[in-house]
This record gives structure tokens, sequence and C-alpha cells, in this order.
């Protein structure tokens, strides 16, 4: 079976490379994916020529964030067709392979659809793996497309809240376009902020265990030239009590119907926090994100992740002269620590100001002001 | 000038190595530290010759936790009056060395005044050093019985907010026999529920950025057959949510008059998810902790340190074939970024449900109830 392998990007300038392409070489498509786990110190890229690849890749973070997950979900299913794998089992191995991503799902079900839809109808395999990849590129197109209507949307809504027009905000995990076909989520309200000269301070949550606010979150905002401090996610506090956070923003894996919303652990005592502080706190997603079958927080299946995250430090590889070996674990607690690691938790919906989508605001957050959403959205109602 | 070196413990069997102790070989005295910042992979003492090396050593955090540095700034002075170095200056070194922990400058204010009192009898050097010793010693002991009753104390609390009998308790940073001359303060609560078969679980915070938690409260916790469980300071709200955590057990660097509480950074969102969870939030710490001087939470100088330690991850060394080393801290954020580290954060009266102490136990946490504790403490009032 061949494998993921990692690949040097030839452009020699470096732009911002994208976070996921298809590309076709000669013996075969390929997905190519831009090594998350090894930013901000080198940009590698990892070219998976199938399905366990992109699992693997899914699995070990290499490839992350809610929006993102559902094209590389998409892509994976049109992967598995081009090079004429067992479809339905890829289908199933690429839906599971993060259990709290609900875009992940949604991703795999469209491009397996537009597949199946083909078969269906007697056409040929090659017919039904175009079907396949069409719609995945069509999911890709259509994030990006969110993502931009999300960050006029989220500006918008805080240029209402903070009429004072400097905004400083406080951000935790990774929402930008490391996460997503276009821009990103919640980072793609700061950025559009700091565009139009309304962007006082983007505060980064460096977001324990895995450091994704330390290394992509503030990659981005250098790359992007934001002002932006980093903070160690318990010294958010401090910030609250200091009055220096205006509104704070995030992303999220998955909304209930009744509007609790899943993201990345930390999220919640942020939540206290802002409502503590009466500090708006805005969530931004795109709408499939939205899971009308979740009835509520309760619902939500919560990933629990090895305690090795914790009672070890993984440092990134350094570029020019590694002193730690990538990967390889160093430990912090004493031998034997067990610990406790939900990669999510869930905030209710009464912790939050607002739910910002690319179809429209929900404030306040309801049962029904979601499903009114919904009731907009042909996305979400296609499956 | 002499320096702080690093000396290989002789004893084979290795029970727990005191936090601190002065020995006198024969080409003079010197304190020896247990360095912490090498647990819990290596018990490694330094051996301070003179207060440079010690105020190096607090500096570093080799030596930390608000009771034993009072007795460090103690035995600090006694070192520099023994080896015939500037007593007024050693002392004013120490006292600065760290801005926020009220109890060194209490501890060398002791030493310093035992000093003082001795020569200006007329009395020589030796024994105006003896007396600086005698009272060091006289505070490591004070230490040791303050954190028995606090113990005993804080325990009694316990029993009584949480009938049921069975602990979950939360603690942040590092508590224990590490950071005192006896069993430490919040740390020796959970110890001493834990030797009365009372506590079910006690969650550690592991406390970024210095990791204290991971590395110093799990050893001790290890070391004592606990049963704990670690976590990422951020995963504590799900544990909230989820109603596991019965009550919030933390020490304190300083407390102001009205009952203010400046603690490691991290505390104060512990304090408002507790509120908002109802569940009690309880300081312990011995009444030197207390400055009558500091009225409000509000004059409490939080030191604010390296950025370098969020932009960074610096591992303990590892026992047998270390893969990082020491001190060497590997970056994780973009070179260039900018980190908001305050060592500390301040929780108001308000969202303490009670401060324990050696000589009793304030609640509700009131300007008058401070005022009434440290009108009973001897201690308070000496200097």
């Amino acid at each position: 079976m061949t494998d993921q392998y990692a690949g040097t990007p030839s452009d020699g300038d470096r732009p911002m490379l994208p976070v996921l392409r298809w590309e076709e070489p000669p013996d075969g498509p390929v997905l190519v994916l831009l090594d998350q786990t090894r930013l901000p110190a080198e940009e590698v890229e990892l070219i998976c020529t199938d399905v366990p690849a992109l699992v693997r890749a899914i699995r070990t973070l290499a490839v992350r964030g809610a929006p993102v997950l559902g094209i590389a979900g998409a892509y994976g299913v049109a992967l598995a067709a081009a090079r004429g794998y067992d479809v339905e089992e890829a289908a199933a191995q690429l839906g599971s392979a993060r259990p709290t991503a609900v875009n992940l799902a949604y991703g795999v079900r469209r491009a397996l659809g537009a597949y199946r839809a083909v078969v269906e109808k007697g056409a040929d395999e090659k017919a039904a793996a175009e079907a396949a990849l069409a719609e995945a590129r069509q999911l890709h197109r259509e994030d990006a497309e969110g993502s931009a209507a999300m960050a006029a949307k989220g500006l918008a809504l805080l240029d209402e809240l903070l009429p004072g027009g400097s905004h400083r905000i406080l951000t935790h995990c990774n929402t930008g376009a490391l996460v997503s076909g276009g821009e990103g989520t919640a980072f793609a309200v700061a950025l559009a902020a700091h565009k139009a000269g309304r962007l006082r301070r983007l505060w980064v949550d460096e977001t324990r265990p895995l450091l994704q606010g330390a290394r992509l979150t503030a990659y981005e905002a250098a790359r992007n030239g934001l002002s932006y401090t980093l903070l160690t996610d318990n010294a958010a506090g401090s910030l609250f009590a200091a009055g220096k956070v205006d509104a704070v923003l995030i992303g999220a894996d998955r909304i209930a119907a009744d509007g609790s919303v899943a993201n990345k652990v930390g999220s919640y005592p942020l939540a206290v926090l802002a409502k503590y502080h009466h500090v708006p706190f805005i969530v931004v997603a795109p709408v499939t994100t939205i899971d009308p079958d979740t009835p509520d927080g309760a619902s939500i299946e919560v990933e629990q992740r090895s305690g090795r995250e914790v009672t070890q430090l993984t440092a990134p590889p350094q570029a020019g002269g590694a002193t730690v070996r990538q990967g390889v674990g160093v430990q912090v607690a004493p031998l034997g620590t067990q610990a406790y690691n939900p990669a999510f938790d869930v905030t209710p919906p009464e912790l939050v100001t607002a739910i910002v989508t690319e179809v429209g605001v929900v404030s306040p957050v309801t049962g029904g002001g979601i499903e009114e959403l919904c009731a907009r959205s042909r996305q979400v109602t296609i499956s």
C-alpha cells in the first residue's frame, strides 16, 4: 500500500502555502496537505496517495480544523474513487477519523452522494470519480466564499457591539486559512478588522496541549501583519480582569440544535469569563457545523485524546538543526501519571452572545434561531 | 565569588529529599536546595555558598513557593552573616528577588531583625550571625507546625462544606512539601484528606507556563500515593461542567488587607468557574502571606516574567539520556512573537469561599475578618 510522504515545496519565495490541494501527477492523483504539525518552523507538504494516509494525517492533526476537514474528507472520497479503491469503505474510514468533527462527515457525505448518484445511473467508475472530485472542488469553493461572508458579517457585528472601532479580540485555537478553503472563521473576522484598520490587538491563547494558538494562529497573525500577543490559556483571566478584552471570537467543531457549541478545550472557561465580565462571546462557523441531529450539548460526543499529549512535551521541529526529534515526547510529569485530555468542551447557548455563519447571525442563540438559520441554508438540508 | 553548584545526593534509597537545609561543612556554611527545575526526572541539590547564588536560585525558580521562600530568605541572611558578607546589602538583594512574594521579604526581615538586635547590643558579628541562624531555624519550625495546623483546619472545613466525605479536589500550581518547611498549604489539606481516607481524586492543573503542577504536584501526589489526574489548565472547565469538582484548593503568594488573593496565574479563572458552578474556592496560606500594608487587589504588584517562557518550550531534563539540554528553550511560536506572561493573578475576596491559615479560617472573606485574624497572630505583628 502506498502512503503519505513528505515533499519539499518547490517554490522559492514562499508565499503562504495552500493548506490543501488536489494534484494529478503522471502516476495518479494525490491530495497534498500542508503538514500543520511542523509549523511554524518548517513548511512541509504531505502527499497522500490513498485514504489510510489521509486518515492518519487527520488523526495526527497534520490537517485539522473543522471546515478544512470537510474539504479533506470530500477529496478523500474523490481520491479513493479516482484510484479505484473501495469508495464506500474509504468513506466509512474517513467519516469516523475524528468523532466530534461534524464537517468531516459532511464533506465525506457530499462527495459520496455525488459518486453514488452517478453509479446509480449506470455510468462507469471514471464518471463517478469525476463527479466526486467535482463535488469536492465545489465544497472547497463554497468554503472560500463562506469565509468571506462570515468575515463580513462578523466584522459588522463587532462594529455594532463595540462602537469604539478599536477592537481587542481574544481568540483560542486556530481558525484561519489553515483550517479553511478561504480565510477561515473567527480568524477571518479578526483579519477583516485588521484590514479595515479596526483591530487594536489580537490576544492569542496558546491552546494547550497541542499549542495550535502559539504555533498556528501566531503564524497566521505574523504572516498577515496583525498586532498580536501570545498568552498561556490561564492568563486570559488577567486580561479580562484588567478590562483588556473587548470580545472573544472562536470557531466551532459542532453546534447542536439548541445552539450548544463544541469547540477546542478551553473555550468553555473563556465563555464563563466573558459572561462574568460582560464581554461578548462570539462563535464564527459555517452552517455545516450545525448538526440538527444533535439535540443538545449533552448529546455531543467529546473525543478523549491520549494523556501523553499532557504528560509529555512534544516540541515542533526547528528549522535548521533540530534539538528534539519530531514526535518524540519528553516526559514532564512523573512516569505513570494519568491525564484527563478531552479535545473539546461544550459551551451552552446562554453563554454565547452570537453565532455568525455565512448565511446569517443568530443572536440571541436559541433553538428557534438555529432552526430558522438552517432553513435558510441549502447546504444543511442537502444530505 | 563562589557560586551555586550542583551536588549529587549521596543517600541511596532516596526518601523524598528535604526542599532546603542548612549545612556546615568544613569550608563554611551553605544552604542546600533541592533544584525544583529538574524535578520530577532528577533529584539534584544546589549548594549555595553566597547570597547572589541564592538570589539566582530564587529567580530561576530552583526554589519557589511562598512559605519556603520566606525560610530561604531568612537562611540567606544567616548565610551572609556567617560568611562575613554585607548583611544589609544581602537582605536588600534577597527581599527584592521576587516582588510579589511577601513571605520572602518577611523571612528576610525576621532574620535581619534578629541580627540587628544583637549588633545593636554591641555583641560581635559571630553572635549576630548565630542569632540570624536561630531565627531562620525558628521560622523553619514554625512553618512546619503551621502546615500541620492548616492541614487540620482545612480538612475540617472540607468535611463541613462537603458532608459526603469523598472529596474531589482541584488544585493549581504546587503547594506541598516542596514549598514549605512542612507538608505545605493547599496540598497539605489534600494530603490530610487522603490520609483520612476521604480524598476521592486530586485534579492537578498542569500550570503553564512552567508546569509546576505537571512536574511538582504530580511528583508529590505520586510520592504520597494519592489518586490524582493531571489536566491542562484549560480542561478544568470541562470538569466543573461535568460536576466532577467538589472544591478548589489553592495557595497564595500575597493576600491583601481586603482579602484579595494573589496566586499563580490561572487561579482567578478557576475562582470564576467555581463561582459559576457553586463550588467552594478555598485559599490555604500561612498568616505571613497576609500583607496588611497592601490595602486591596489593585495595589498588588504582579511580576511580569519573560515572554520566552511562553514562546519557547523548555523541557525538564530526562533521567538517563537527555534529548533536550536543560534550560535550552525550543521555539514554538514564530520568531519575534511577543507574549503576555504575568506570574500571578488576583482573585477578589467575593470569589473566595474561605481563607484557611494556621491560626484560623476566615469565611466569608472580608477586610474585617482578615484584620481580626491578624490581630490573633503574633507572627503578623512581630516585625
